[in-house]
């Protein structure tokens, strides 16, 4: 048996509820903060959560190890729900050649672009793959992050697929992170099915989601819908079947243009949809509706120099967000959920509080892990997060910071 | 005596050059880079800079400390020409309060705004102003800024300007950062001055300005050239009577709207001119002309939701861009100079290499300070940083992350 105590954090954001599922409207407001408030973990599991004074007289004798967080703010782990963060090699130098003046064209001559990746990926052994990425998620770790969703879909072929994960299945047993699978085989359409795309869906549907399955390699099953990518139709079929297969769907969704990415989460039960910059009216409509939450990238528009996802009307039509990082070589190369937060609030207008929460809670939400992680009650994973912040206010004003001082995973300081 | 030999650094950008003066168009992309490099301090001051094979037969031996940077680059400490970190308080508060929806007269009767941060900066003893500014000098250490300038103009009275001055002077002392000073009494008009803004001006001139010369308080001095606050007239006389005290001229200029800010800061041959983000084009001509600096500050933009400076658009016309935090408690509460990098790149399109030098070299002309810091070359200060990343290209390309290893300010480790 092992116990840790936190006291006097100047505020611990609980994330604390009675209410079951994601956070809508001014539920996303109610952080549940203690002022001077303590937390004790008993073998990686929240044991008590309650004011210092309570919890100091009660615990401090037997605890372990005691953390004095005076001055500091506490924080549930960060969720990070969308991520592709399997993938070989490094595109800087593309990104130089972009800034340089060099044309999207004169980049994919230079063999950049997805492809450079696709090959990158491909050439990577498995155990290169594993390092490069175990580095990428020390990364997430040090900047609060202790649970990440990861995608497949850079190999462009089976082989690749498979090797992407069980990179993943390696990562999740061998890496402090939770890390949680999505098989994203519709990521783009391979040069050899170009034309015959309704054969590639043929061959998701037939070859590949069965063995995904039945090798329980993924939790989810994501689509990048988008005209000259997967139509909404096609899209449909796989996410459809993949329900047949216990997979989950989540869907890239009117990124591009509006394109009826968000109808369709509503009308197939995805439990989220991703990017959404472009989403219709009657598509958030419809989320809410459907209960879809929205997983907002507003790294990823920064870095295209798009407009952010409008996040504030989101919250205000009824539909649960979250935040994430959406880690990958061609649109967003951060590793910063911290940054994403800032984002949030500076470019989707959310507040503090609403950042925090579609960062933590509604994130947990969005990959299903809302009974382990995402907020510090009782009997839930002790995934905690200390910051060199008085506030959840200033975690949020002080932007561009990693204000990460230290972080716990199941209890064991790893940062 | 002490020496500090950091070697095999994968790249050393020692940002040397035989040109003197600020680096305008493609010199501002020439950073030599030493692959494999060394470098060599003595008692505080660069000895010598080279090849690892060079460097290491002949110094490692009598060298007191001995440094790995293996995978790592290693740059000059980064200066930051522009900042107003001298204030009180916090407006965290403020920054949730209009997330929330308030309007800007709200704030206002709740007592927010710059008025929030003179009544803090003024309550503020010296010894609290001291210590809240050394917290925040702190930060930039972490991020890797080793020379800062800061303005005074929170106080609105004499009194306030000058604590700020002091303030300024202890931290010069008693910090590792070298602390710039710049006066900016006309920062704003005070309330007692609405309607009579010549009068203040003149009180400026005729009082202010001085007593600043004589107590040796600041090396620059600066106006906010901007419709409703001070004319281009105005700004011109309290910058040509500052040059009569030897005070070199710094303007605020074309922030909100184009003001002939730029062209007065060529006309008066200001050694910077800042913001710039609604610069006329024959203002960015008339600047390229007279050899200012414009110094951007691409997070100030990002936080107030304008677009950024042309920052490219400079480059081309031959204008030498510095870039700066612009760390203050309204506009921009950060301080990290990578962000600001990364900013660059992305929201103002220039290469990986031009925003180093855009933070180094041309940032330490900004503040007259080239011959001291800003590269890696025989006889400067051994100010210093090593970065978690390769190359320069991952360090803009890996946004939203502090890569910083280590940081050396005179040869001495502080980070
Ligand atoms: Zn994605
Ligand atoms: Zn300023």
């Amino acid at each position: 048996m092992s116990s840790l105590l936190i006291k006097n954090a100047s505020q611990l954001a609980t994330l604390s509820s009675t209410i079951k599922g994601a956070r809508k409207k001014e539920e996303m407001s109610e952080l549940n903060v203690i002022e001077d408030g303590a937390i004790y973990i008993v073998d990686g599991r929240i044991e008590a959560v309650g004011l210092s004074k309570e919890l100091v007289p009660k615990y401090e004798a037997e605890a372990d190890e005691v953390v004095d967080a005076t001055d500091c703010l506490v924080t549930p782990g960060l969720v990070d729900a969308h991520t592709h963060v399997v993938f070989g090699g490094s595109r800087a130098n593309e990104f130089e050649r972009r800034l340089q003046g060099a044309t999207y064209m004169e980049i994919m001559n230079e063999g950049g672009g997805i492809h450079a990746t696709t090959r990158m990926t491909r050439e990577a052994t498995e155990d290169e793959l594993f390092e490069q990425t175990k580095r990428r998620l020390d990364s997430f770790l040090t900047h609060g992050v202790t649970t990440v969703e990861s995608k497949s879909g850079y190999g462009m072929n089976w082989e690749t697929e498979l090797k992407q994960l069980r990179v993943m299945q390696r990562l999740q047993k061998e890496h402090p992170i939770d890390l949680v699978p999505t098989f994203m085989g519709a990521h783009a359409v391979p040069e050899e099915y170009k034309g015959k795309e309704d054969e590639f869906v043929e061959h998701i549907i037939n070859d590949m989601l069965p063995i995904v399955a039945e090798e329980k390699l993924a939790k989810f099953n994501d689509v990048f819908c988008e005209k000259g990518v997967f139509t909404p139709e096609q899209s449909e079929r796989i996410l459809e079947a993949g329900k047949e297969y216990g997979l989950i769907p989540k869907i890239h969704a009117d990124e591009i243009e509006a394109y009826g990415g968000a109808e369709l989460a509503a009308k197939v039960k995805a439990i989220s949809a991703e990017h959404l910059l472009k989403a219709s009216d009657q598509g958030i409509k419809d989320m809410a509706e459907a209960g879809v939450i929205a997983c907002l990238l507003p790294a990823t528009a920064l870095f295209l120099r798009e407009e952010a996802a409008e996040g504030r009307k989101m919250i205000d039509e009824g539909v649960a967000v979250a935040i994430s990082t959406d880690n990958n070589p061609g649109s967003s190369p951060t590793t910063s959920m911290p940054l994403v937060m800032n984002l949030a609030c500076i470019t989707m207008r959310l507040t503090p509080a609403e950042a925090l929460t579609a960062a933590t809670y509604n994130g947990a939400c969005a990959i299903g892990m809302e009974d382990e992680v995402g907020s510090l009650e009782v009997g839930k994973k002790g995934d905690i997060v200390m910051w060199d912040v008085a506030t959840y206010q200033e975690l949020q004003y002080l932007f561009g910071v990693n204000h990460v001082v230290s972080v716990w995973k199941e209890g064991n300081q790893i940062v």
